[in-house]
């Protein structure tokens, strides 16, 4: 049977300042109202016979994850998260482990969260192909037929016809020059690596086993003394830590003989930055791609996106990008958004947080939103999910004034246990224990006014957590 | 005795979106800490002899004015309210009545309030060259030596030496297209028409009779009609609208044969533009002018400013002006920042507001921030200044919850009246007649959070104010 394993790592700064360390890249609703990562499981789980998908992903975005398979109705079929980075060849190692635990002759279907594919008919064609090869014990790669001559991309260059199926592969190429892609254009045997991979689980494991001992190794020692906590599949951190990083690239496919690739043309794109975004957009007559509340006047070949409640305007420009988050906007020159990283990188040497996160934070409950700063005091917009509930905590250095503009909240304060409705208040002392729960069907809002010395998001003592956070 | 007459017109639509109609140009801080207003005051009272300025806005801006010239600690010489606009002709009788009634002997130094001057002790020099002018009965220009050939401006050519104090005008030109206007750089008989100006009052008012006698019976009887109205003079609304809307050029000084020109290098601009602030400006190695939270990379020749609280990052750019504000960010291309106004023009046709308030409102006891939006809800920052007050209200659709979070307010709510200090709350029912009111010495900010099923600020019934305004 077909097991999706969708791979959440990368960071997508390069899709700063909409991409931040806490809700990257694959998490966005970039094109269209789904994020990348829902339309890839959409993208897999509609394949026949396909069965529910294991996401592999950080600690850090496992409620996102969990959250974004329940807002497409998907059945997880495990989030592996995993203790480390340690690139791609043992990440997969250990969505092969989960999958065999569940079905022993399972196939995988590997696909980074983060690209986007436009022609699924012409992906599902490929997909049967590789199922083909992959019966006859085959590591097979996607390879993207080349619209032009892409330097950013590595290449695989085809070798003898397996069958209709595919190709076996001839060699790998290291992302070349503008001459040497031209030449590969060309040529016709090249095909992009675009990351995504089908075969047995069994001969995936075996392979490793063989050229990259190590990694199976710790992989399969983590996932044995891994445990489940909530709906994740938590690995044993310190066994995954000994894992050597690599790629399924370097540590399989260039290595094995049994590695084939299927080429095709499904309108693949890694949306790897702003202006291949623009590329993929669909455009108005002046070449615009605009989303949000834009007025562009005499604007070209742009691509301009506004911030809610807020207005971008511009004034006789062209072939730019303009980023407009709550609280940063980025405008940058189409052909020089690769740079966008050196922002990045900037902010993280300047220990500033915009790269980390949103003025808008995700959590398990809900999410908040610091609207309002002065000397001593913080404004939070704070949305609580239904059937959700805070942690039971207390703070050392701040009082709370809460305000429910929307819904019905269940509030804890010390001893009090008590119902607040949209236009009611309340006041949470200084230091005293309380929690926010919502009890109905509709999301709860309110407005908390936090008022003290020191209002860091570290001044918290949780008490107890649904999500094992305390 | 010298009177400085400073004229609060303009709407400064082209340095939107910092600029708005109810805090235009003139009121911002564009070039250092004080705005234009300011200096241009702070200019005009450092000169000898001068006497209290006397200045001519709008009804809309008569709080701005008053508390701008409260802030620069300058005793005013009166506000007078245009109820209409009629141009500067009119504006200048007003001023040239009111001057006349405390001072028969008046001479006034005319200069619009938006303007800047970097060369203060050559101005100074030509106001002494033009009160020996007006002296001699002459009404004299301040003609700005050109130092290119700019088109955006009216010329004055100049005729026979009037000693070494200036020059008989020999006429006004429009302005040029390029052509001429080099020709006119090259000539060296030519000085651009700066819109100051300065006369004895009475010869103004005589001059405009013979030229203009509508104008000079209209803003007579305004005049006449006029009262007090704390701190502002406020001439009769139906006979000021019953003037001839005219320029003073066109309605004076091209008619009359006594007028002068005083010809001036003083660092002279009227800031017409965002890329006439960039020039204006002391720029980095890379040619660029930020102003707040801004980090280019690889940016030259731009004009890039950040909001508060928000950062602004541009990779790769050049030549731009990038204006961001609380709820909307302009991107203009420098050399095309005249068609800011198309955007102002755009806005005013849609039926917005981004051109006619930030979203920061300032009113005579403080200002207020609407920070959150929501169906039922709306969060405002409001700040009270001290020994200000808010009018005694109450509105029909809302309840209100205040939390003061600096300072301590005296809330009346009906029959109550109490202190609310930081960290303490209370809560305004729908239909309560309350005020707010600030009798310390530090400023009371207070989030409000307004709960109820219409939100407009037009629901509000004022029951008593301390600023004329229920």
């Amino acid at each position: 049977m077909l097991h999706p394993v969708v791979l959440s790592g990368g960071s997508g700064t390069r899709l700063w300042p909409m991409s931040r360390q806490d809700r990257p890249k694959q998490f966005l609703a970039l094109v269209g109202d789904r994020s990348l990562y829902q339309e890839t499981v959409l993208r897999a789980v509609g394949l026949p016979g396909m069965q529910a998908p294991i996401t592999v992903c950080s600690e850090a975005h496992r409620f996102t994850v969990g959250e974004q398979l329940q807002a497409i109705g998907v059945a997880s079929g495990g989030i592996v998260l995993e203790p480390v980075a340690r690139n791609t060849a043992p990440a997969i190692a250990l969505a092969a482990l989960h999958a065999q635990a569940r079905d022993p002759d399972a196939v995988l279907l590997v696909m980074p969260a983060d690209h986007l594919i436009e022609d699924e008919a012409a992906f599902r064609e490929a997909v049967l192909k590789a199922v083909e090869l992959a019966g006859d014990d085959w590591l097979v790669a996607f390879g993207i037929n080349p619209d032009y001559a892409e330097t950013g991309y590595g290449y695989i260059r085809r070798g003898e016809a397996l069958g209709s199926a595919g190709f076996r592969i001839e060699r790998f190429v290291e992302k070349p020059d503008l001459e040497t892609a031209e030449r590969y254009l060309a040529d016709g045997g090249y095909s992009w690596n675009s990351g995504m991979f089908l075969f047995r689980a069994s001969r995936y494991l075996e392979e490793l086993g063989a050229h990259a001992p190590e990694i199976v190794e710790a992989a399969g020692q983590a996932y044995a003394a891994s445990g489940a906590d909530l709906d994740f599949i938590r690995v044993d951190g310190e066994a995954f830590a000994a894992s050597p990083s690599d790629s399924i690239d370097y540590a399989v496919m260039e290595k094995t003989d049994r590695a084939a690739v299927v080429p095709v043309s499904c309108g693949w794109s890694d949306i790897g930055s702003w202006s291949s975004l623009w590329s993929v957009a669909e455009r108005d007559e002046a070449g615009n791609k605009t989303e949000g509340d834009v007025i562009a006047i005499d604007t070209q070949g742009s691509l301009i996106r506004a911030a809610e409640r807020r207005l971008v305007a511009t004034v006789g420009v062209e072939d730019l990008v303009i980023i407009d988050t709550a609280d940063a906007t980025l405008v940058a020159r189409k052909d020089r958004v690769q740079e966008v990283k050196a922002v990045v990188d900037r902010l993280k040497a300047e220990g500033r947080t915009e790269h980390l996160s949103h003025r808008k934070v995700f959590r398990p409950w809900g999410s908040y939103d610091s609207i309002g700063v002065g000397p001593r005091f913080q404004v939070k917009r704070i949305v609580v999910k239904p059937g959700a509930a805070l942690s039971l905590q207390k703070h050392q250095h701040r009082a709370e004034h809460w305000v429910v503009v929307s819904g019905v909240a269940e509030v804890t304060c010390d001893e009090r246990v008590f119902e607040l409705k949209e236009n009611e208040s309340t006041f949470i002392p200084q230091g005293s224990v309380h929690r926010l729960r919502n009890r109905g069907t509709e999301p709860v809002e309110l407005i908390e006014v936090q008022s003290g010395g020191y209002l860091g998001e570290d001044d918290i003592v949780r008490l107890e957590d649904v999500y094992g956070r305390s």
